[in-house]
């Protein structure tokens, strides 16, 4: 399902998903397909510069602060897992989008879709877990809203969370500042979110328990902008995981990432568990997990920085970016060949996040 | 089920609505309920100065800039109704919550959650209403998300909606600046929202078809502001209509509200509509009418300046603030009778915006 289809047997498909005239659940896997959604029908009614740029979020310019805007909705199953709630995915999902776009968060507004029949006990578990995320990330709740679906309409709880953050510095941060000759930094290992939420969805057991990645990537992002690394790309794997990620960024930079497996770090539960699964960690989603692309001659400081901070002490270089005319992802393997990585085509696990 | 109920009968129930463990349609209503889950749950575990206000959205200082910021979450059904669409919705409601922070509305951002089984045609719909309202509200959607749910674990669309504005003057508008002696201006008719949504609903047939209120408020508002009127307190009438509204205002301000029933504007098919269904008109949803709170000496001034505007020119006085000790809202009934004016307890219309 998420194996690594060249472009060319993508194009052999007869009759594509995206054609179809109804939502999938695949629309929502951060692949492919949702990529196809959000151009066709978003882009497409909304085209402005800064929408167009498809980042985690936008950085707009108000009374000549430099503001970076974000939201971000969450539907979750289940509400609870190892290593965090809805309640925190919904603090850190959206701090952690402000922090790609290289900004300090600062407010966030929530907006509850209650189901009815939704224990009051398990609204305030949610909420307690936000506060103490909030706190985590030094962020303020300023604002939101509430609203009640009928019983069968929802599913317990659905959060959106917008958040506002502030760019103290003049870097553009984006796919399209990316260049030939840069490093792709990886904050830490991958694949544990999307593992916990798996395991305890389907009564998985394993020999440990393994707990979401899920947390606030502050810490490792603002002490590089601090440094003055110059900081070409950041992107948080999520949705789609690792691999979804860098295809989306070759392609908008329209440049070439190579990337190496072996470097790659999983640790070896999830590696286990994905092996049982029959998933590529690649392509599995994180909740505290982001790339960073700069240039080479800036990669040993940047590191260094990184490995200093709580988010970031497992950073390590995994590949590289060339010029080359394909704009695709290729990773060597452990076995030394070379294979085309696609982004997710549609969906591994819905409801992830 | 939103007559007026004195303070004295709402606290004789035996068994209060609100200590029930679990989430009911009514805590959707914008009313009491509302208002007391939003209090226990929310207010207490995030409280800071924004959020203790209560307004409809937070005013926020980022580098000497003076910021509004809103969010709501749209859950209307049915997703297209006489004069708009969850869309127009979406778009309205966000900038008229910035309106009433007295703001200028600049950007939104969207989280679409959409269920398995709709219809592209059905979301190319609501996104080209969503284009059409920016466009006249005069705001770029600039970010979003896109996320699908199960079927059957949603209902088409929800759309949550966050919004900044940019507040261009030094004025604080809010409950606590209200003073005995002001002036309670209504913008416009009441009541037109929830009939049109009732209707279609229902299936009810009126001689007339009935169009939702919904449009954007900050034409009205805007020049008020940059006139120099001496606004106090704007706040927009949506669940819970327009007493829900003003008392929470007494309530906040600690004054008491006195309106006069008879200078109310409700068209005579709503009013009709009213009769069959059994609501009272000041308890029905709005999606395009606020209330504006001005000394009585800048009374004429801003009814001339509302008036000569699309969004305010059928408004006119219909109360006034003074100091009593009871922070109650009164009205005196065509028949000359003052009755007190309590929030909507609960629901009554479930899912109106």
């Amino acid at each position: 399902m998420t194996g690594a289809l060249s472009p060319e047997d993508l194009s052999a498909c007869p009759a594509p998903l995206a054609d179809r005239s109804t939502i999938t659940l695949a629309h929502g896997g951060g692949g492919r397909l949702m990529r196809g959604l959000i151009d066709r029908q978003f882009v497409t009614a909304f085209s402005n510069a800064h929408l167009d740029q498809l980042h985690d979020g936008a950085v707009v310019d108000v009374a000549g602060a430099r503001l970076a805007f974000t939201m971000d909705s969450y539907v979750v199953h289940p509400l609870f897992f190892p290593g965090g709630s809805i309640g925190t995915l919904a603090v850190n999902g959206t701090v952690n989008d402000l922090a790609m776009c290289g900004a300090r968060p600062l407010y966030l507004s929530c907006g509850f879709l209650l189901e009815e029949g939704l224990p009051l006990e398990t609204l305030s578990r949610i909420v307690d877990s936000m506060r103490e995320a909030a706190g985590q990330a030094d962020v303020q709740l300023v604002t939101g809203d509430t609203k009640v679906v009928d019983r069968g309409k929802g599913d317990g709880v659905f959060i959106s969370t917008a958040g506002i953050g502030i760019v103290e510095h003049d870097r553009a941060i984006g796919p399209a500042q990316v260049r030939p000759g840069d490093v792709v930094i990886l904050s830490g290992d991958i694949g544990r979110h999307g593992i916990a939420i798996m395991a305890v969805r389907e009564g998985l057991e394993f020999e440990t328990t393994i707990e979401s990645d899920c947390s606030p990537l502050t810490g490792a992002v603002l002490p590089l902008l601090d440094a003055g690394i110059d900081v070409h790309c950041l992107r948080d794997l999520t949705r789609g995981g690792l691999a979804s990620a860098l295809v989306e960024i070759a392609e908008s930079a329209g440049l070439h990432i190579s990337i190496v497996e072996e470097k790659i770090p999983v640790r070896p539960d999830v590696q286990g568990a994905c092996e049982i699964l029959g998933y590529d960690p690649i392509y599995v989603a994180n909740e505290g997990r982001f790339v960073c692309f700069v240039p080479a001659g800036e990669a040993t400081r940047a590191l260094e920085i990184m490995r200093g901070t709580v988010p970031g002490r497992d950073a390590t270089v995994i590949g590289s970016v060339a010029e080359d005319g394909d704009h695709v992802v290729t990773m060597t393997s452990r076995i030394g060949v070379d294979r085309v990585v696609d982004m997710l085509s549609g969906e591994q696990l819905p409801r992830i996040c």
